[in-house]
């Protein structure tokens, strides 16, 4: 398992050790030593999402007594995954970083909380696996616009092939919430 | 989160929530809190095994200072699974149960330490993902016959189509194994 820091603190890279045969595939895609090792521990709730090609969930967080991190990885499909740093007091606030995860390369990207994650299903069937390290609590969720100019994220596929729950289309700029990072 | 009992007992099927969407679907695959209510945690390990039609993996178990319990799933195709309760004390000892697992009911079978597990994949592209409650350790394996008559065990499919490793194929029959259950 390699740890592979990216551009923006906090948010790393991880890339399993993926054992092949005439079987198919075996790996571990979570080991508590090695992450603890990094700093990435506390998980208490595993979650499986499922999306058609074009299907864009974000971006989203959950703050509060319950805050998030998030391990997030591709089981099957593909998407284009994308993390945004709104710590108020980090040096690369508002920048935001993107990644290509797919059931190939089966990476996965730990996002710590202070981050507005979303992603973008590039193919149909497409399977979405994630950790997180708070428990699903409503009245910590937050999101912010895929589209908010703010964010300036170029997001492959055509616009208008796009699947967004009403939710998700309703939700404000990064501007006008207050956030609690 | 449904916990239904087995009717060996100690072996649990869980049926999970699964919210449907124009999106796709979403699922809590595990949440720390109903499973500690039921007696069930202490994970420290997600595997992820891909599997063609006809591989069968089994039948395994890891006993000692890193015995496991395992919390599996079927993730996408579908498999026959089936759990071999070698508990020498137990009231079922030599019982097995199984369960077709795939990726529409979505289903998880808790198996406690002390069971021989093992599955047959009826579909290419299976994945298969479970959760150990103790780390990988060479030293603690052991592994029985999946043909062992002993535990009468009806595969579906032709055996002639089966795909089994090297290892699995020399596995001794469970009258020749010394039991640390
Ligand atoms: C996230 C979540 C949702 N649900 C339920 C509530 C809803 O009825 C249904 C769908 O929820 P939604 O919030 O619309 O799912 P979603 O897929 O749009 O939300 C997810 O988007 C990702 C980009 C983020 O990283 C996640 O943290 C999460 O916000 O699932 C749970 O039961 N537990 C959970 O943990
Ligand atoms: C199980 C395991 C294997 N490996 C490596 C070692 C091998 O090179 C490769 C394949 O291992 P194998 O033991 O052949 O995989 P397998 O898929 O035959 O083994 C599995 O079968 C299931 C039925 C059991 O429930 C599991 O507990 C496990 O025994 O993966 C790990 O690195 N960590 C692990 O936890």
């Amino acid at each position: 398992m390699n740890f592979v820091p990216t551009p923006i603190p906090g948010l790393v890279v991880i890339e399993p050790q993926i054992w092949k045969d005439e079987r198919g595939f075996f790996i571990e895609t979570y080991n508590e030593k090695p992450f603890s090792t990094h700093g990435i521990s506390g998980f208490v709730q595993d979650n499986l999402s499922y999306s058609h090609r074009g299907v864009l969930r974000g971006m989203h967080a959950q703050a509060g007594d319950n805050a998030q991190g998030k391990l997030v990885r591709v089981l099957r499909g593909r998407v284009f995954d994308v993390a945004v740093d709104i710590r108020k007091s980090s040096s690369t606030y508002g920048k935001h970083f993107s990644i290509i995860l797919d059931g190939e390369n089966a990476k996965s990207l730990w996002i710590p909380p202070g981050f507005l994650h979303g992603f973008l299903a590039l193919e149909d069937d497409t399977l979405f696996a994630y950790k997180v390290t708070g428990f699903y609590d409503k009245s910590g969720e937050l999101g912010v616009r895929w589209d908010d100019p703010e964010l300036a994220i170029e997001w492959p596929l055509r616009h208008d092939e796009f699947i967004i729950s009403a939710k998700d289309r309703q939700l404000p700029l990064l501007k006008e919430i207050s956030n609690p990072f």
